[in-house]
């Protein structure tokens, strides 16, 4: 008999309890966390995390760049794994589901099938990755681990050189030995991620589970305006160069350029830094935080140029100096066929609709794309919030998600049988 | 015998070595310095004045708002008091003259007064006081001294709460006491004041003292659009709330107002602090710290309004919600004609070009316009720059200018024998 036959399903009393524990480290007053990748809040988690990994029975491994793993092995000595991942730390202030459904809807289908003594063919983990969220270093974790991450990105951290390092002390964690936590792609068998929508499109289309196909690619630059300080009351208003005006200026025609010409596409200036920052100072450089997504490398590409461009245009006419520097890059991922079909089979035999779609946001699964068979499985968001505190997802969906994971997860053992 | 027929003039040795010895504390690697109010570099400098003024024997005062004074008294127990002011504190990474110059060529004046033995109708007091700068509340020693401050200055320091309770306590300042720091008008005779022209206007008409005819008002505010926080990559471009949009279409558009309908007022948006401030979240909030001025009352009102309907414009337009939070309004202060007169002959006598100009900087002196007669003196600023550690003034204009300060003080001294 085939593993899926046995109409294993996931614990919903403990998984309620796990999540709801869960959910009050770093919690916020309106119902979202706040546990930015290593800060105090989000190195509770991973203890609170290893705990339950150790209670259950299941093996805990911690990594050179802190990803902390719950391991099932499978009895043959045999060193290729299927990863269950996601992630525990948040964006400042986010929600409660991004991230730590996925982990915990990992460890309950470690759960289930340890007590139902399946005899494995691989091994199987779940591995809550390390700053998903790019609080320090974008996908820090799983990046390293699937050798794509190298010492430049850890010598330009976007979260800051000072943030990094301390939380690097608080994790206990040594930079130089982050990169070895490289594993070789021969013994991956595949990867497999569950993780809330973040978007409106299942709600919309009134779909449970959403099939994702492709992850955007993502870019982020610091793009730096550099003029002159000067007393804010004595230099004649049209001979100042102010860099102040050069990030206005900018920020407002790169959302039109995305708004006209890259239908599909995202940009996003989240912060702005001011410098020297006082009131009666006119501003002598500001640095952007640039984020833009397409959904394939030629559109990716054809932005990139196009905001460079706009950028350097918006510097001659503001007569300030233009630089860019590049942070970070992900090329778009697609996800495996056969994981997909697996994805979409369990939704069916759960009496639950499901939906292909791409995600504009970048997950951990991108990281392994191109490394082993790859699947991502979505959860619907309510009024598609993400990245704040409003954030939420039905208790119900939650549980078919997870039981989605759970069933997909029994697949591709059964493929290996 | 008049005073200012004895020909005094300050010793431009002794002057030159204390400037020189002031712009160490603090000094930045490119001739500026950085001493923001009540910062350890500020407290150095207000220690190393307390040093100068015992060891010339004269009184070193310091009252409830940190006030450091010198002060030579008349032998006649009278309690009225010329005040000679101006301010050690910088703007973070200064210029070395803006302020320094005017405490020092005032102590330079007390210096040769005393040694003249001039039998003193009224007390004479140099005082350096607390924050020109606003770092933390704006002209916080002056006004204080003014009775122009009220608690609810001192609860929202501009500076932040947290910055202010810490420089407080690092200079041992009692906040609930700081509004004792008040005179009773009636004791004060006038009040006199040197600073850096901080502007081009005297390099440009080849003048050496500028005669300041009034004070530009000043007013700032927290501009505050409020938005929606949503992850950067779900929620399609046009149907967010970023309140990163009205933070920049807004200072674009009060530039634009101020450079078309305003001549001769100024508008800065020096800050701009956007939350949470991430990459990949759209900015929920942004905070914008606005400076503007006008040379008088009527176009100060006029420019206020025009603004603040400009900020709810643009909230409208990009649907944010808009808060708009005064932090501190100084109307037009006009100088005493008498003292004008005075610094005009002074200057004459001494065979330098004086001008008349009008200050766009707000100055201490603003607080005692309309208190007691009130004059002040400008030296030329090189190529017009402030607030930079570019800021320069050539040393014979700062000598110039010390000697203009002593002659005037000493013709305000006959006028009361």
């Amino acid at each position: 008999m085939s593993l899926i036959d046995q109409k294993l399903e996931i614990d919903v009393e403990r998984f309620k309890a796990n999540f709801d524990a869960l959910s009050q480290i770093g919690a916020t007053k309106n119902g979202g966390v706040h546990r930015p990748a290593l800060s105090p809040n989000h190195l509770k988690a991973r203890a609170w995390f290893g705990e339950r990994v150790k209670d259950a029975g299941l093996v805990l491994e911690v990594d050179q760049v802190g990803n902390h793993s719950a391991i099932l092995s499978c009895q043959k000595n045999i060193n290729t794994t299927l990863l269950i991942g996601s992630h525990l730390d948040s964006v400042p202030y986010g929600g409660r589901f991004d991230g730590a459904l996925g982990v915990l809807a990992g460890l309950e289908t470690l759960y289930v099938i340890k007590e139902s003594n399946i005899n494995l063919p691989i091994n199987l983990e779940v591995i809550d990755f390390t700053d998903e969220e790019g609080t320090l270093v974008n996908f820090m974790g799983s990046f390293a681990l699937a050798g794509k991450l190298d010492n430049d990105g850890l010598d330009n951290p976007r979260g800051g050189r000072k943030e990094f390092e301390d939380g690097l002390n608080r994790a206990g964690l040594v930079k130089s030995d982050i990169l070895d936590a490289r594993r070789n792609p021969k013994n991956l068998a595949g990867y497999l991620e569950l993780h809330v929508e973040q978007g409106p499109i299942l709600e919309r289309e009134g779909a449970d589970i959403g099939v994702v196909s492709s992850i955007a690619g993502i870019s982020s630059y610091h793009v730096k305006f550099i003029g002159r300080e000067d007393h804010a009351a004595t230099i004649p208003m049209d001979d100042r160069l102010d860099a102040g005006l050069g990030a206005s200026a900018f920020s407002l025609a790169a959302q039109q350029l995305v708004l006209r010409n890259y239908p599909g596409c995202y940009v996003n200036v989240g912060n702005i830094f001011y410098e020297p920052g006082s009131f009666n100072i006119v501003p002598r450089k500001t640095t952007l935080s640039l984020e833009f997504r397409a959904p394939n490398y030629g559109l990716m590409q054809h932005l990139r140029d196009a905001l460079i461009s706009k950028a350097k245009d918006v510097g001659e006419e503001h007569k300030l100096n233009v630089e860019i520097q590049l942070l970070g890059e992900y090329t778009p991922a697609a996800m495996d066929q056969q994981l997909q079909e697996w994805i979409v089979n369990s939704a069916d035999y759960l009496g639950l609709k499901s939906l292909a779609l791409r995600s504009g946001p970048g997950h951990d699964a991108q990281a392994f794309a191109d490394l082993c068979p790859t699947g991502m499985i979505f959860a619907p968001s309510i009024d598609g919030v993400s990245h704040s505190s409003r954030e939420n997802t039905s208790w119900s969906d939650c549980v078919n998600s997870a039981n989605v994971l759970l069933r997909t997860t029994l697949q591709f053992i059964d493929s290996k049988l």
